[in-house]
């Protein structure tokens, strides 16, 4: 039997922190036929808020350090204001979103993160599996799960985990009752050839042309560990990842072929 | 056919800003084993970091003014602090809890509280409908709902809303589908005769003895509105209101016969 679609979307902070450009993505958002899940950051909601507390912002190669006082403002601003306030807005474009964390449900159990390099993450989690029955049960009741990056270990620990790898790997683990998509969105157009030139889109990246590109020195050294992730994601079940601009969801809603960057097999 | 049974528990803020205490009272709430929903306040976190940021905490009547920035604190301590800590305990407990606000799954519509004798409340709901089948659907999937005091208009906007009016709220939405009993805990032995004796509890009142019971002036003044607004939940259907000791909930879970006040018709 053909397996129904899902979208699974990811948007960080940047959209999420601006009340115009969220209301334009997620009206957009609402509108799509498919099966979907959004997943969502908010760091600089986070920062800004630790700021605010006298708690030190502590980030190594673009990973927050969580201690105990930062993971109060992550459930704070993640758990709290952005998700609320993201299904608030959707339920306002009849979309009968539920907003969650990797907690609710049981969805996405982690354990902590050891120390890498010598380096104590804190409350951190690397996601070690997605219940995609509760999710499943969830979609089948109609309602659109909305994720704020967080998970738990079934111990009783909240952790702050990546929102990019929460999407990965609620994408993988809904392959199995889902033909799955997983969706991007950041402020450039998909993978450019010349990052000076929001037209140079690379369309297509397959095994095929991805060595290739790689050899030529097209696609640049930052992109090449997210799609090396997305070819693991692929070789997990997902069936394309797309990395596109936050405000190309629109023409997607509207069908549109062309979109940023399509990942496939 | 006989309907199932449904709890639905309040536990206010002095419970679950007590680490001990709220550990206490979600083990042995894990172990009930009828279908349950927790609904949970968390009021004195949202004064106390209104006062760290600097934000006016204004109460009048026991009712907090909630302006466009005690909204966000109430999003932050309740929606996220408050909600996240229960579900994770009660996970911890293997309890499969889903955290939610009224947003979420659109589950509990209220109107924007009207100036009530000049009084503006600011962001303050009153509740217009639960959505019973949405949380029917929830608990079908073996899912506890644990709600957040918070509910929103369908227009965009989130409000602050009594925790008890909300318990109430969703037991007489609930009593469409299941046998419901309410059950408030608070820090008291029940509704008592003697305020300074905890032993001398009413065991039970119901329209027959409430008359006498107020005539003898036996029943506090303090007391009348929340037994009124408990017989006003009978007459919608629920089947009994207990008001009750948190710490007692352990007997409860094991099966006593006698706990707090129970109102009955």
């Amino acid at each position: 039997m053909a397996k129904e679609q899902l979208r699974v979307f990811k948007i960080g902070g940047k959209v999420v922190e601006d009340d115009r450009q969220l209301s334009d993505f997620l009206q957009s958002f609402a509108k799509l036929y498919e099966n979907k899940i959004l997943v969502h950051g908010g760091g600089l909601w986070v920062s800004e808020m630790s700021r605010r507390l006298g708690i030190e912002v502590k980030m190594i190669d673009g990973r927050r350090i969580t201690d105990a006082d930062t993971l109060e403002v992550v459930k704070m601003m993640l758990a709290g204001v952005a998700n609320k306030n993201v299904v608030c807005k959707l339920q306002k474009y009849n979309c009968n979103a539920i907003g969650l964390t990797g907690v609710d449900g049981d969805t996405i159990l982690a354990e902590r993160r050891p120390l890498k390099n010598g380096i104590d993450y804190g409350f951190v989690g690397d996601v070690k599996k997605v219940n995609h029955e509760v999710i499943q049960k969830l979609i089948n009741a109609g309602l659109v799960p909305v994720f704020a990056a967080m998970t738990h270990d079934g111990l009783g620990n909240l952790f702050n985990t990546n929102a990019d790898t929460i999407a990965s790997s609620v994408a993988v683990g809904m392959a199995k009752d889902f033909d799955v998509e997983l969706n991007y969105c950041f402020e450039l157009n998909g993978v450019l050839k010349d990052i000076n030139d929001p037209a140079s889109v690379i369309h297509e990246i397959t095994q095929n042309n991805y060595s290739q590109l790689k050899a030529e020195g097209i696609i640049s050294s930052g992109m090449i560990p997210k799609i090396d992730n997305a070819f693991d994601a692929l070789k997990s079940g997902v069936k394309a990842i797309r990395i596109m601009n936050s405000k190309h969801i629109a023409d997607l809603a509207e069908g549109a072929a062309q979109i940023g960057t399509l990942i496939m097999k």
